[in-house]
Order: C-alpha cells, then structure tokens, then sequence
C-alpha cells in the first residue's frame, strides 16, 4: 500500500512558530510514546508504521521543505517535491506520476492520500487502510474517508452518501454551507470531506493525462508552474460518478490555528515557564532559552521563538494573518537539509549566526565578496576547508576568513559554530559558490 | 540645598526588566522633554534641575547600582554607597556623613533626602524646595512630606497634623493601617507619609552619634554590615517631639508595580510591538529585538528582556515576587561602569556575549585560566592590548587570545565587540587583574 502525505502551506497562523521555510508539521508540540518532543509529522508517521508498517510513504511537498522532513523522519521515506504551491489535484498527480515513473509503483496499486496535519487516534489509521482495501477491491474508482460531523461546521466541505452503511456510494458533494445549511446536510445524513482519496495508481495516471497534456513525471514537473491552481475535489472528486465513502467516527481535529493546536497539547508548558495558580485554560509554548512568568490569564496561548512573541486570546488568534503579514521579517530561525540556523544578533556592520551542521554534512565551497568571517566552533568536530587548505577543529577552535576566500566546513559528529560576519553590505546575496573539490570529502 | 535620593531595592517586582543588578528606576519606561526615552532616574533628576537647579543632589545607593547612575545622570551627581542594604536610617546617615566628611558641607546647612520612585509632577518639586526651606527656618528639628491621601491605602504610613494648614506640627505617626482604620485616619485629617525628610545636617550626625558608637564617615562605612536595620521612621522620625509637616496636593505615584507602573506610562508600546484591535488596557514593555504580537487581551501587561518573558494581568502582577524568587536565574543583561553586556548564546563549552564599551572605558587587564576567547568587533573604535602588545582596532577585527594570555580593551568611541568563550570550565571567576601598565592610557 502507497500512502501520500500532503504536507501544506506556510502556516501564518500558527506564528511566531511556523514561517515561511517551518511549518506547523514540524514543530515538537507533541510528545511521543517514550516522552519524547514529537511534531505532527513524526506523530502521523509514527501512527501509520503502527497500523500499516508494510506501507510505502511519500510525502508531497514543497521543495523548501524537503530538509525539515528528511531530518525529522530519516531517508525511510519518499520526498515528492513540489517546484512551487499548485493545490492539491496538481500535487496528488504529480506525486502519484513520482511513484509510478520513479519509484516504479505499478499502475495497478492502490495509493492512499492523506493530509498531513490530522490529529485522530490510532483507529483512524486503522480506517484508512480500509479505505485503501476498498479502492483495491476495485467496486469504485475513488474511495474517500467520511468524517462523522460532531458540529455544523463551516470549514468544512460535505459528502452525502447514499446509505447509513459503513460503505456507502457518494450521492453527491456540498461545498463549505452556512451554519444553518450544514445543519440540514448533517439531518440527511452527511459527512466531512476529511481529504483522504484512495485509487488505483492508473486512475489518477489516467486523469492528469486527460487534464493536461505532458508525457511523463519530469515533464509535468517542468511544466508544474504552469498548472492552474485547482483542487484534487473540485478537479475528479465531483465529476467522478463511481465514488464511494468510508466512514469514520473516532476523533478528528485539523490543527490548523493555536485556538484548535492547544486543545490537543496535554501539557500546559513546553519549554521554560511557569504559570501562577490562578491562570485557566493557558498554554505557552517557549522555544527561547529564558524563563516565561504568567499570571492571571485565562484562554490565552503564549508562543515564544526565535521569530516574535505571540500573546492572544485563544479565539482571537485565528485572526492573526493580517497582522502577521504586516510584520515582514525575514525568518531569523531555519531547518535546512545540512542542519539549522538561528540568526542572534545584528548590527549594522555585523551578523551572528548560530549554526548547527548535523554529522557528515557540509556546507557548499564559497566566499563572499563584501564580507569577513570568523567561526568559533563551540561543540563538535569536523574538518575546515580554507582556500584549498585542510584542517581538522573542535570545539575552541577558531577559524578567520576574509572576504574574497573560499570556505567550508564538513561536520564529523553534530558541529555547533558561531560565525560572525563582518563588512559595510552584509547580505544573503554576496555569495560565489564553487566546484568541490573531492578530494576534500 | 542638598537633596539626597535614596535608590533602593532590587525590584523583583519589576521582573523580567529589573534583576539584581538593574533597579527598576533605571530602565527607560518614560519619554522625556525631547521625546527620548528617559528612566525614574532621568526624570527625577531632571524636575530637580528644574525646579531647584543649584541645589546638590546625592544619590545613596547600593555599590552594585553606582555604575549605571554614572552612565545615566553622568559626572554631576555625589554618589553615596552603601556596602550592603540596611534600610533607611542607616542609609541617610552614611549619605548625611559622607555630605560632612567626603563632601564638606556644612553642619548648618540643609539636607533633604527624597525617595527616587515617586512619580509626580513638577510642583512636587517645589513643594519639595518648601520642606527644606522649613527646615532652614529652624522651627523644627525635622520637616516632613504628607501627600493628601486619595484613598485609604494600606500601603503608607500615616501623618497625623496638629492642624489643617499647609505646614502644621505633626501630632503622631501610624504604621501602615488596614483600609477601615485608614479611612478613619483620613476622616482625622492624615496625610500619607511620603519618605521625604529635611533636616539641617547637624541634627542627623546627632542622631547618628547618640544610636551608633562611631568615629567618622569612614569608620561608620567601615561598621555599615554589622548595623541593624531599622527604618529613619522608627529610629528617628518617631521619636522626635519637634517636627513639621508641609502638606502635597498634587498627583503622587509610587512605581512600585507593574499595575502602578503602567498607569502612568503614557505609551501603551515601548519596543517592536503590535496590538490588534480587541486589546484593552493592555501595556507592553519589550527590550529584545523581535516583534510582538497581542490580540484579544484586557488588562495585561506584557514585559519582555533579556532575562525573561511576564505576561501578567495588572492586578496579578503584584503577586510577583514568589515566583520570580524561584527561576534562579544569573542575570543576562547588566550596566556596567563602563558600558553594558548581554550573554546572548550559551553552549556547554561556550558563551557568547555581546560587549558594549563607552568612549574612553576600559576593561581590568585580565587573563583566564581555562578559556580562550575570541573578540569580533562588531563597531567603533579602540585599541586591544593582548600580552603588551598594542593594537588599533574597528569593525571587523578578529582578536583571538589563548587562555593565560593577558588582555584588555581601551574604547575609543562607542565600542561593541562580541566576545565568545571557548573552554571546559567557563566560570566568571577565572579572572587574574593584572596591574595596569600606565604607557598604555
């Protein structure tokens, strides 16, 4: 069984956590069965090994993301990389295109697509391997999960199904009503659409074909930006008259805002803080290394990092897009493929950085042109490669290098550096990279 | 006429913007004539200026405190300090001693001692000069404040006047009552009792000399820790038959809190900070340079530092003290004679700090034991003296010293260096001084 995980969006609003290059998928809110910090991403992973361990997945997603989900679930998994954001009938077909031309999946398995973000108990992996079983059967050419609506929601969208069986054919869909119109939905019967499809490879093989004319994966992923922005619904799911719904009636939560994320956090704390006795219903989450102090809230969510301070109101902090729109910082924290970045502090003239290169990773060979630098390396070991020349460093070494020469540094175990850049034009930009020499590695 | 400010305690009720080496009347809530930021200190001192600009002001404060009222008020103010803390009356008599001995004033001539937190406007000033005119007069041996009480507070301790004008002789002094027995002190006609004491300078050596066996200044500053501390109220002011009070009308604050605190600063942002529009009542305070972000909160303040994060309904927050006396924390920002620093990353084996130097200041010569550091100037100009080697350095110099190498810093503008230590055993107590070589300065 292929599963695909859709890994989504930038995730505004769940600042200051999540930005640009970090989505709330990545971020330790959770804790795993040993007590261990646990991210959305590792916890869906996690469920899915347990209900389904002979399951292929591959997460769909944008390229920018790639680093973030390589270091959180190690090389078991397939990365589908998207060149840019295109909705999801373009991202479950390019995807399904990577399993069958590069991974070489057959044409006739069955291929599960999943949201990356549900947080349901381990019975709802449980239906989902139904849900893959169903589409193997081969009685509907889509089969989807139905969520049993617990409230007339607005978000949303409705499948009707035919019968009240566990298995039912798809009557028709409904887009996010009104209140009042998901009440009348739900007194006939209806469900969530909860954004699971099950199909046999060629069906969506089939589909993007008729919808878009390219050959093959790489050159529907040259072609990708080209594509219109449609929905995997909106695209097959409403036009396909064999279609046929699994239900589900365990617990489902999409957390996309802090109001519905901290409802599903046990612990009150993550990270360094402290709540007086008579705060109610706050969470902080402190991702700095100083101390937080509450007193006297109630429904408030504190979120520290390296990016801002969030403090609101629990409801209230659904709104936040726009004002954290208006606040154009660059990120000043990153996963990247080799490690991380934290940005600690800037002056005019100056830039530090705290950088972390996990073991056997290195950075490209560069110089700068407008630009000094100076590593202290504070933890680990690995090798420095300055114009050409070799040296191996620990902690306590320190290495200085003037703009204009070429430089590396390739990590033996997890390599901790301060580098401190120096010059009059400090940017991102002022960067020449050059060919690796391999007689470095 | 000489005016002594008694700078006081810690203010851990001030937390994370005081700490042990950084009094709450020296951060820079308040914005002064020019629109610049301005702190107690600041502000105080400058009504003083203006309404009594010849008189000499003395500042009797903790020795940890005096470097950074040196950066603050400059080179203009006596500084008095106390070895240790020992509550107002020893306090006023080192200072009133240290007038006579150290500073030569006169035993006729007149003192006024003034607490440094009252916020108010200028007229207390000059109702201030009146209280130590009245003591010139020599009608009475001590003259005191008595602000009109507003409400029943049971935070002051209570004046009862003889009379109802302006100055009258005090019939008695109340400890802080509970609020019925206040208002029947205040139906009496009580004033609060504002810590404000004038006297001629001979009538404090007096007293001082009848309750303590000393010989001088010196000897008394030599005998400071082994003094019992006792109030001037009870040691003295209680005692005194002949005594004076001369009445205050005007609008009279202490800051005590950040509930008092936040009513009187006029801002409701100081730093990067953002409110949505369902914000009511709420403060923020924010000294680090990431952005925050309040929604949908009454009544809150908001104080963010290099030492922590409070997030506190106004009225909690006076409830503070408890749980900042547990997070035992070392502090990470402190002013220092010659400037400031700020640890801003900390490693096992490492510690980053960001250094600021006046123009001119100096660090000791020093050397470490078990850490080499490294200096990264980040601006300004100065001159590094490493093992009696001299060197002219600005932005973008790399100093690296071995541990047991000698060295110092001279600044010659503003000079901000960031230093990292790289070592098994950092410890702020490996330190050898070394004599200063003079050819250097």
């Amino acid at each position: 069984m292929n599963i695909i995980l859709l890994s989504g969006g930038s995730g505004k609003r769940l600042w200051p956590l999540s930005n640009d290059v970090r989505s709330k998928q990545f971020i330790k809110f959770f804790q795993g069965e040993e007590g261990e910090a646990e991210s959305m991403l590792q916890r869906v992973y996690r469920q899915i090994q347990k209900a389904a361990p002979d399951s292929e997945v591959t997460i769909a997603t944008s390229k920018t993301q790639a680093s973030a989900i390589r270091n959180q679930l190690g090389e078991h998994v397939g990365i589908s990389p998207e060149p840019c954001r295109r909705d999801t009938f373009p991202a479950i077909a390019l995807a399904t295109l990577y399993l069958h031309d590069v991974r070489k999946v057959r044409a006739e398995e069955t291929v599960i697509v999943c949201p990356i973000d549900p947080y349901v108990e381990d019975s709802y992996f449980e239906n989902l391997k139904k849900v893959g079983e169903q589409a193997a059967s081969g009685e509907a050419s889509l089969v989807l999960m139905g969520i049993e609506p617990t409230y007339p929601s607005e978000k949303y969208g409705y499948i009707i199904p035919q019968s009240t069986e566990n298995i039912s054919r798809v009557r028709t869909f409904k887009e996010k009503p009104d209140a009042e119109t998901a009440k009348e939905y739900i007194a006939e019967g209806a469900l969530w659409n909860g954004g699971v499809f099950a199909y046999k490879l060629k069906y969506v093989l089939e589909k993007a074909h008729e919808l878009i004319d390219f050959e093959d994966y790489a050159d529907f992923y040259a072609k990708y930006e080209e594509l219109d922005k449609i929905s995997f619904d909106y695209a097959v799911a409403e036009h396909e008259p064999n279609i046929q719904v699994v239900r589900f009636d365990g617990a489902w939560k999409d957390l996309g805002t802090w109001n519905t994320l901290t409802e599903t956090i046990d612990r009150h704390v993550v990270g360094d803080a402290m709540l007086d006795e008579t705060c109610e219903n706050v969470h902080v989450i402190n991702e700095l290394d100083v101390p937080v102090l509450c007193m006297g809230l109630k429904d408030i969510v504190v979120a520290v990092g390296p990016d801002g301070i969030l403090v609101s109101d629990k409801m209230q902090s659904s709104f936040m897009k726009p004002y954290v729109d208006k606040l154009h910082r660059p990120a000043r924290y990153a996963e990247k493929s080799w490690g991380d970045f934290r940005i600690i502090d800037i002056e005019e003239d100056s830039l530090t950085i705290k950088i972390t290169l996990n073991p056997g990773e290195k950075m490209n060979y560069h110089s700068h042109e407008r630009r000094d630098e100076v590593w202290s390396i504070i933890s680990g070991e690995g090798k420095v490669i300055v114009d050409d020349m070799e040296q191996e460093v620990s902690a306590g070494d320190v290495i200085t290098m003037q703009a204009g020469c070429r430089h590396t540094v390739i990590a033996k175990t997890v390599l901790k550096i301060l580098e401190v850049q120096l010059g009059k034009e400090i940017d991102v930009h002022d960067k020449q990279k050059f060919e690796w020499e391999e007689k470095f590695i």
